[in-house]
């Protein structure tokens, strides 16, 4: 039994209040049998008179219960009666570092765009697809093999050797990427892939294009870090690489293979004027290769970095969408040059992933599972996505403009004739009908006077989905302006 | 297949060229069946003229074996022979940002203190104790459960409520630290807790107070941060806080329970003055609990946390040493007024651990096995830290200084009579006799001209230990000083 003396008067006093807290705390639960007097006294260096003194009080109070002799329990004392130290007020301090204020501007707590809604029945959630239950079981025998065997020590910073192998190889296979094992660093997830990007080249201030509309998660780690942002706009041939700044951005950032949110597919000649754009002004490129994996047609553009002659690209995956978000897995393709302040920087942050998922990922990528899973869920997103869109289209016919998507686990819609706040107030309204909707908004850093959503698919079933989509096209025909619109018969197209 | 055609002169001389990439990136491995010139010329929008020349081509200089009609083969070509994309040389650039550029100062790749040296039959190694197979049979059971019930979405940045819940209950029965679920962050490790004290303390240039000696991982992620280091000694009742700066350090860091690598407990009266200094001047203390859990003595001082009034101390603790590292799970209590400023940072982090080892840490300590697990561990170290000081007596005996430690998995122990280069010389010579040794210098920013071990023993058995310690006394009383000091019957002992 620990017990604070504080040092403030008499011992019998001390130890009083050391028992009252321990009660109060929990660290001596109800029932628990108090050592006897002579062997506590003993332990502490008191007297045993004290010890006894101490017992007595506490048994006037009712805090204990039992005799001298026949061994004393603690009874479940009210804490509030006890003398418990309070526990501290919440108070506030202003940021004490640059990167809290900017959190403090650019976090939000409560909020994170895409996450269902608490209390929708049906959401268009995004950025999660349902796992099969085969997966689940797949991956949980392959964590409980990694679990039997598994090396206690430190793992190296950089990742297993044996995940680091199986992801280079499977990238240079399906993405085109031109990497060993060596030059793979294995992280906890895009955001944490965006934090040591931040880290190894930003200093606060330092210039960032990133596309706009965007992926809000790594745009706030960009600002947490103090990036000076340039938003430039993507059309359906991803960004407009003629709109970079004339003066020289340190890092572009960019999803080339499906941008987020729109779906675009960045063009050939659009990633070979960025290639020379990074190679002439000496600025890094951040391919973020967002659900890349999710490949479903033959032909398609391999990545930005295959083009990259000059070692510029930082090739950025994840596993979160291909897998699941609690594998908490993902890597960065280190340009050489950058190798060791990448590895030094995972280093300060986290010493390195937990070996076991590291260990597990890379026995089931390499025994061809994840291969197989891939084939699997990227046909049931397309049935799904196709589905969406006939669905969309018998619903709401010209009324919904669908961004054409290859790939992915939503769609983007603008729906023609409703404007930003009327977007939020079908949201509010889908709430009410138990349907959880989320607009395209927060991926803007300005967004355009038009009501665009994403609507994720992939943890709808196909009847969910028909059903939520048809809810959906409810809330819109009966929402004033789409009233108004049929009625007038007028459409009122707003291009972003 | 994916192909990648890059646009470069005739579209027979682009597909040759793609094809020969992807056999030699691997994604056509040897034996691989190529499409038929048919489906590949339909599904690349060629004729299908072209794509049988490119297969001639190929045939031809012995890349792909069989016919027209029969199918066409891969044959494992030689890399050599064919036009690779060079991988990239490796190129150097100037560190691109100050975090890196300090990271290039402080961060040495190849050597991390304290750790198993290659070679070595016997090895000193501290930090990491061998864990008995029982708490792996235990850890693989927890994992094993945690697996097959895992929620798969993203975890919440703050932790599982379970396991908040169970740290909360432990430290505050263990250690006396005053807290809730709420007040506790889920971290990576003592290393990810000092990369986010500094997010949310530190700017660059903030004088910052560490122990000297202390944790040489602690310091280097502060000094990558920006951290201003003022040392300030420590001596047998723990940090000198007398010697506290005169001006404001924005942060002290202090390991109390177990100073590292001393091994000196700070005292009362002297954590007093630490808490007073703190409110005087506003100042933030981290409080690293370093092996604070091996209690091995009755009425041990609790946390220098259960002593603050004002909400000033990050209470900092890691399952590395108690569990093994490889769990990859510390924690932080924060401060209420800086609550929302670490959860952001550890947002912008990570975006949160995995949860599959914090379920099963957390069913682990809810059904004991924690506390029975610390029990066994303590008293093995115990065993093993007194077989060592009683060899090191017996074979040494007043050549070896060996500071009073309680607590830990090391002793830190000064040859008299050795200097700092001596006892460099030292480890040379032990690795050639297969002995891994380490010397306490790395813990040092400035350290004394004397030779200082860390003598772990978490990783030796008792026969071993008693091995290891003998091979070290002779080597030291082999070495020339102590070999003179015999003879002329000299002590030479320094003071630190």
């Amino acid at each position: 039994m620990d017990l604070f003396l504080d040092g403030n008067g008499s011992l019998y006093r001390q130890l009083v209040r050391a028992l009252k807290t321990s009660m109060a705390t929990g660290r001596l639960p109800k029932g628990t049998r108090l050592p006897a007097s002579r062997d506590l006294a003993v332990s502490l260096g008191l007297s045993r008179a004290t010890v006894v003194a101490a017992y007595e009080q506490l048994r006037t109070e009712g805090l204990i219960t039992g005799r001298v002799g026949a061994g004393s329990f603690v009874s479940a004392p009210s804490t509030a009666t006890l003398p418990v130290r309070p526990t501290l007020p919440r108070t506030t301090v202003d940021p004490q570092s640059a990167f809290s204020r900017r959190a403090r501007q650019v976090h939000d707590h409560g909020n994170i765009p895409g996450k269902r809604r608490p209390g929708a029945v049906l959401d268009f959630q995004y950025g999660f697809a349902t796992v099969n239950p085969s997966l689940a079981r797949q991956w949980a025998r392959e964590i409980t093999r990694a679990a039997h065997d598994l090396p206690l020590n430190y793992p190296p910073s950089q990742g297993m050797p044996a995940l680091r192998q199986a992801i280079a190889t499977h990238i240079g296979r399906t993405r085109g990427v031109v990497c060993e094992a060596d030059d793979v660093l294995v992280v906890g997830g895009v955001q944490q892939a965006m934090a040591l990007v931040s880290r190894v080249l930003l200093d606060p201030g330092d210039a960032v294009v990133m596309e706009e509309p965007a992926y809000f998660g790594a745009r706030r780690v960009l600002q947490m870090h103090g990036a000076n942002l340039r938003c430039v706009p993507v059309d359906q041939d991803g960004l407009c690489v003629n709109r970079l700044p004339a003066e020289t951005a340190k890092l572009v950032c960019v999803t080339p293979s499906h941008q987020f949110p729109t779906g675009a597919v960045m063009s050939l000649p659009r990633r070979q004027a960025l290639i020379d754009y990074a190679e002439r002004h000496q600025s890094w490129i951040c391919e973020d290769d967002y659900d890349g994996e999710f490949r479903q047609e033959e032909g398609a553009l391999l990545s930005l970095q295959s083009l990259d002659r000059s070692g510029r690209v930082v090739y950025v995956g994840s596993f979160s969408k291909t897998l699941f978000p609690a594998a908490r897995l993902g890597y960065v393709v280190m340009p050489r040059a950058l190798r060791d302040d990448f590895i030094a920087a995972k280093w300060a942050t986290d010493a390195g992933c937990p070996p076991m998922e590291q260990l597990a990922l890379a026995s089931f990528i390499a025994q061809g599972g994840y291969d197989r899973h891939l084939r699997q869920i990227t046909r049931r997103l397309s049935e799904r996505r196709k589905l969406l869109q006939d669905t969309l289209a018998a619903e709401l016919g010209d009324q919904v403009e669908v961004l054409r998507a290859r790939t992915g686990m939503h769609l983007m819609v603008w729906l023609r004739g409703l404007d930003l706040s009327q977007g939020e107030a079908l949201v509010t309204q889908g709430l009410r009908a138990g349907l959880g909707l989320h607009t395209v908004a927060p991926c803007y850093v300005d967004p355009p006077d038009r009501a665009g959503f994403l609507l994720g698919f992939g943890t709808l079933s196909p009847r969910e989905l028909v059903d939520a989509t048809r809810r959906f096209a409810m809330l819109v025909r009966s929402s004033p302006a789409g009233t108004g619109r049929r009625r007038g018969g007028l459409v009122l197209a707003h291009s972003a």
